[in-house]
């Protein structure tokens, strides 16, 4: 025993020197998209490479893999929930899925993803899919070999989700948004029938950057991100990166004549600050103190942005608030309007500008065109054919050109297959989890969580979340942290409920 | 030949990755002092010393003092000035010293330089000497150990200098040094007794921060400093680092009631930033493509600060963007009233604060002081006596407190002892370089440099500079590049020559 707690203490040292130094390949990360100097950009991939390939030989290790296989028979690892087995069987699973792609495919991802964001870059603005065509046909026969490589037990599909939704399943999924679809496609054609239109004028009359720098900062603060150890930037795309237990920033970008840009990245940005700042500090860099799963870390940015940031009881709080930092664009505008706007649902064309109903729409789409396109039924030229037609099939519309079509996102260009469900995963789980803090939330003196958020106050619903789900690291699974927390597995009917409850009586629909 | 060269070529190789490293270590430095989150300060520091001990296990690596051995030996070393030679000549220099030092020796070091440095800010701000006497005592018997261990063959001083100034002897710095005195501190007296008194109130009014900002920025990159290679952001103590070849980043602090805190420091530290973005890029990393010396480093930031900065024909030509940048504070003053606040020269107690010509006293104490207790002479216990004497002696003023005296720098706290000459070696190379500049470039149809400056053309200046000095790298020591570049060895004859040609007029004084 004792000789084993011995392995396995240099095994989580080993482990939290590896995250150090990802910790600085993050703040490169960081410092790239806040404030390089254009002309440094080449040394920039030098020093992250550098760093990249010291992390990368530091997780492939043979005697990494000695050490686990070790510790994997013994008693340390006998309770996979406890915080000895679920390291082992966390940093177990990070080196079977390493070391099972050979260097060679590695770099060719690698390169393949350099040169493809490349020619992204250029075929979206060009509006010219076919001169992308190669590079996506390369990607996607590397992302099959690293399916093979990987392994799979029922669909192919199933090998690429796993990266970033551990144990999640193709056939879970689908199941699960098919039944989604078939509830909001209707749910949506009634909002597009009704007359309710909402006065989303409002959100693009103007709105002082400072302003909004000073208003996003000062709610992000109030729903519990913690400035102390943690800073908000700007930057094209916003993002939220960790570069230590005690440092996670946030960035927004702001468009001075619309509102939802800037304010609800920062409310969304916050939420996956949040969680890891929940994160527990003394585990940075073991499993136990990581995130779970995309799919999670994302229901923790929805959550705040959508389920509190969208909801009426939020606005009851902070409108005033509101107005007096935008006199010129809110000072006149009612409650009652700004609320409907910032809550108003339409098909359109872009993900990144869809609405809480559509966008699970958006991304059902790629979810089926990304399977098909690994299981090799989908050839890559008839992508963007598939694409426009699914389109029309589930929103309606169908995008006039490719660059407000199947050339409109990054991932694929980068290699990142598997990745879009963990978007709509993480709407299901909010709501699955909000339901529960809900419940549990309001029978206390504090009255329920809308009179809460009402009064401004978050902490009880941070702290619970904080509880449940933040500090728990990578202990359970999604699916069984899911279960665990809400008393039953993932399903569409918390989303659905809520958006009939919040959309029925916006538009008069039902 | 061909064996030589392919170890020359893994030295090298070697040296790059190693400076990548650093410059990783440099944006850790950066971002700690830019906008570190209060709370992420330990992992920070933990991450520096990550990299550190990295860089230091591969300076030190046994393989490469056998390689610099074998090429010590052969004809790749054989011309010192040539590419090679240099760059075998200026590794095995910083092998040998730093194998030099016993492990221990270097840890104990670090960790007195870390406590030194909080005992230092407690004692400061406590004005109590008393406090930190034990530290102080502890790293001065460390430095005089360091000494031993590196050898010297006159003065055991030289073993610290050159540290920050490769080849410079003590006897050297102190025979120059001491002319300086013999002249400066009759000027300096004379200027004290003049009926003239510069209007610095004009320097003490409304200087808006943002203009302070865009001015500043527009002034450095009018003198050349690169800002597609490099940024300009705000710190506590302003600074230089490089992160990378196309990487050089400058900070400055405003007061918006003072003009020359925020201005002149942009132009000192562009200063720096300039020589090191006009060092070879394809070196980067070698010692040719690396600064020579603090003191030829301190010669460039000093030459833009105070040579092109505090003339008067720099202010014939930027006067009239400074008073429409700051109308409040400068619309009503003259341009002659601007430039004698400029160059206001007065015995202070404060370094950083000091002019011109008195800054070079400010120097020499510390200088004398620094040999006497490297050398045993002095004990710590009596040098706030000694520090006050010789302000007395040399400035005609005595600090009340040690805090306004032997408190105020931190340099002997951090362990940094042989460095404050280098500061006056920049003032002395400042102006021997800027009287060759002007005789070489003053002669063709360009006007003299007085005449380019007026007219805002700072190029041929910086031409020749990044010529004569920037690309050499380390090819020659501080020492030789000053004979060659300006023909004559290091004296204070010019840096005289240019104080009494400047202060004479202005004060009425010879």
């Amino acid at each position: 025993m004792s000789k084993k707690n011995t392995i396995y203490d240099q095994l989580c040292q080993h482990a939290r020197e590896t995250a150090l130094i990802g910790s600085i390949e993050e703040l490169l990360g960081w410092d790239e998209q806040t404030g390089l100097p254009p002309a440094a950009a080449k040394y920039r991939a030098d020093q992250m490479a550098y760093l990249a390939g010291l992390v990368h030989r530091r997780q492939t290790a043979p005697q990494l893999g000695e050490c686990l296989e070790t510790l994997a028979e013994g008693p340390l690892a006998a309770d996979p929930h406890s915080e000895t087995g679920a390291t082992i069987r966390g940093l177990r699973r990070s080196y079977d899925r390493k070391t099972k792609l050979p260097q060679m495919l590695v770099e060719e991802l690698t390169r393949t993803a350099v040169l493809g964001q490349q020619s992204w870059v250029a075929a979206r603005k060009q509006n010219d899919f076919a001169s992308f065509q190669p590079l996506l046909e390369t990607m996607v026969a590397l992302k099959r070999q690293e399916v093979e490589a990987v392994g799979y037990e029922d669909h192919p599909y199933d090998a690429l989700l796993d990266e970033y939704e551990p144990g999640e399943k193709t056939a879970n999924v689908t199941r699960i948004l098919a039944r989604l679809r078939d509830a909001l496609v209707p749910l949506i054609q009634s909002i597009a029938d009704s007359q309710r239109v909402a006065p989303i004028e409002i959100l693009r009359r103007s709105f002082p950057i400072e302003a909004q720098e000073s208003f996003g900062r000062k709610m992000a603060a109030q729903i519990g991100f913690d400035f102390e150890r943690g800073r908000l930037d700007v930057t094209h795309h916003p993002f939220c990166t960790g570069l230590g237990p005690h440092d996670h920033r946030i960035t927004t970008r702001y468009n001075e004549n619309f509102f939802n840009g800037g304010f609800f990245s920062i409310l969304h940005e916050s939420g996956h600050g949040i969680y890891e700042q929940g994160l527990p500090t003394a585990q940075y860099g073991l499993p136990t103190g990581s995130a779970i799963s995309l799919g999670i870390h994302e229901s923790q940015s929805r959550l705040w942005e959508n389920l509190v940031g969208r909801s009426r009881a939020f606005w009851d709080g902070a409108y005033a608030e509101a107005q007096s930092a935008f006199p010129a664009a809110l000072g006149s505008a009612s409650l009652d309007d700004f609320y409907f706007a910032i809550n108003d649902v339409r098909p359109s064309l872009i993900r990144v500008e869809a609405d809480e109903a559509t966008y699970n729409l958006h991304i059902l789409i790629r979810f089926e065109l990304e399977q098909e396109l690994v299981s090799g039924d989908l050839p890559v030229g008839d992508l963007p054919g598939a694409w426009n037609d699914k389109y029309e099939a589930y929103l309606g519309i169908r995008p006039s050109k490719d660059a407000d079509g199947v050339l409109q996102d990054i991932h694929w260009s980068a290699g990142l297959i598997g990745y879009f469900p963990t978007y709509s995963l993480g709407n299901l789980y909010a709501s699955q989890f909000f339901e529960a803090a809900a419940a549990e939330l309001g029978d206390g003196n504090n009255g329920s969580l809308d009179e809460q958020f009402r009064r401004g106050q978050f902490q009880p619903l941070r702290d619970w979340l904080c509880e449940k789900i933040h500090t728990q690291g990578q202990r359970y699974s999604a699916a069984e942290l899911v279960e665990q927390v809400t008393g039953s597995s993932l399903s569409h009917d918390a989303l659905l409920r809520r958006l009939r409850g919040k959309l029925g009586p916006l538009y008069g629909v039902s």
